[in-house]
């Protein structure tokens, strides 16, 4: 029902591709959080749901290897959620405006009925036709992620199962709350002349990896025991009993990059090769009999 | 908490205006519509909330004179809503997009807790610095209007009154259901080298003038005697008790253009002058004791 015009790249990668004629293509991600299926307002700190909002569609830009430029928010505030929430909120929301130079220019605010929500749309740039997209795998790449998988998991689990307040709960909590997105690193990919596809880590490798797969075309091995986990995972997974590959694979909101570089290329930035894509249309996961799916929000 | 760049127009008009390195301003406006605030979700037909989501959120563009170029849409379904009424919303939001020729090319949909959720972005573009702002208005300016005033709002009573279904109502609900964003009219505008400020109508003219007036510094003398008021607005007035300068000026939702043009300049469209701007700080309904106020939502 709604193709893209001529050389416009439209619904289907992280961003949209949109080529002007200064020789630079826009990028534009939209992403809605609303209460109750993405946060739980009464478990938030307004000041992380701000910094939150922005991030995770910062990351969409980085996923794409864009310099992200500019934002918009749209909020429908339901009556009994005070002014100091979203005073705050728009604290956290102007840190991450701050840190990434990605001034706020405009947005709508109304009321709700019932839940909170948030619009955020990003515009980003990049050099025309430098975009990093999901259809760009090829067999023979390997396989890279950034970071480290499954610490927002483990803190989300740690939020939604009470557990004691410790320095490692924390740590994983802030994980959870306060996503890093991967810009710099999004860029030196994309600056890479052996760079093939890439995306950001929303759902869980388990299902994002899955995206890269389809658009591309491909199968994917990927050897379980170098997927990068944390120390504090590890110990997390110890102290609770919980599964470290689980936690790393079906887990979502990591906003780390996955990403695939041709044979023989050095990646461009520290990262850790857990694969490589396949000519088959199978994901295997090396060293587990199990299959893994991707996370399902609230 | 979120000033703009030197040269870019952030939050405060109908758009952002962001200049660009090939002589373009890029504008973008973002708005979101949510159940028993802006709708109501058994009272609308799905197709209607399409066109419609699409149609006000184009007006925006209208409303700075640019052109629409494309369009983002976020979605938050309600379990209750199933997807025959999200297939047909879909369809009238692909009946405005073919329209004007603003291809959707992304967005985000997720689960909602409880109220059907729509954000659109649009992004559109004009010659740079031709954008039509609310701050642009001078003392001696005419103060215009396209179309006719106060429709939509008689066909919100309707709607809301339950009252008879005649050609007369549907009529009426049909300009509430069905805005058409004055983009042509917008762009002939900004083409006018004596134009002065410009909005759209989406709370009435009573609220949005302010706006204008508050931009600008100045004030303003509307003479009641010139609002255009349709045959059918002054038909459903006489047939139902109802007070036509109260819908005209009070109801929102026109999505016509208001716009100031500097003393002696002939319009170049199809339009009413209704008043002007004058030096001091007063809004002054001519013919009236009244004070009018603007449009309140659901």
């Amino acid at each position: 029902m709604f193709p893209a015009p001529e050389g416009v790249r439209g619904i289907g990668d992280d961003c949209a591709v949109i080529p002007r004629s200064d020789g630079v293509d826009t990028l534009v991600s939209t992403d809605l959080l609303t209460e109750g299926v993405h946060f739980l307002r009464h478990r938030i700190e307004p000041r992380e749901l701000g910094w939150k909002a922005a991030a995770v569609n910062l990351s969409d830009i980085a996923a794409m290897g864009g310099k992200p430029v500019d934002t918009f928010l749209s909020l429908a505030i339901p009556k009994d959620c005070d002014e100091g929430f979203i005073a705050q909120m728009m604290e956290g929301y102007a840190d991450a405006s701050r840190h990434y130079g990605t001034p706020l220019l405009g947005g709508d605010t109304c009321a709700s009925a019932d839940a909170l929500t948030l619009n955020v749309t990003v515009l980003g740039e990049c050099p025309h036709g430098k975009a990093l997209l999901r259809s760009a795998a090829l067999p023979g790449d390997a396989i890279y992620v950034t970071g480290t998988l499954g610490d927002s998991a483990a803190g989300l689990k740690a939020l939604l199962e009470a557990l004691p307040e410790t320095p490692l709960t924390q740590a994983l909590i802030r994980r959870h709350y306060h996503p890093v997105p991967r810009i710099a690193e999004g860029q030196q990919i994309a600056a890479c002349t052996k760079a093939g596809a890439a995306m950001d880590l929303s759902d869980g490798l388990a299902s994002d990896l899955r995206h890269i797969l389809k658009a591309s075309g491909c199968g994917a091995s990927i050897d379980l025991k170098a997927l990068p986990l944390s120390p504090e995972l590890l110990d997390f997974c110890r102290e609770y009993g919980a599964d470290p590959l689980e936690l790393a694979l079906c887990g979502g909101e990591d906003y780390e990059l996955l990403f695939t570089l041709r044979p023989g290329c050095a990646p461009p930035l520290p990262c850790s090769c857990i694969g490589r894509i396949t000519s088959g249309k199978q994901l295997i996961w090396e060293g587990s009999e199990r299959d893994f799916k991707g996370f399902e929000h609230f």
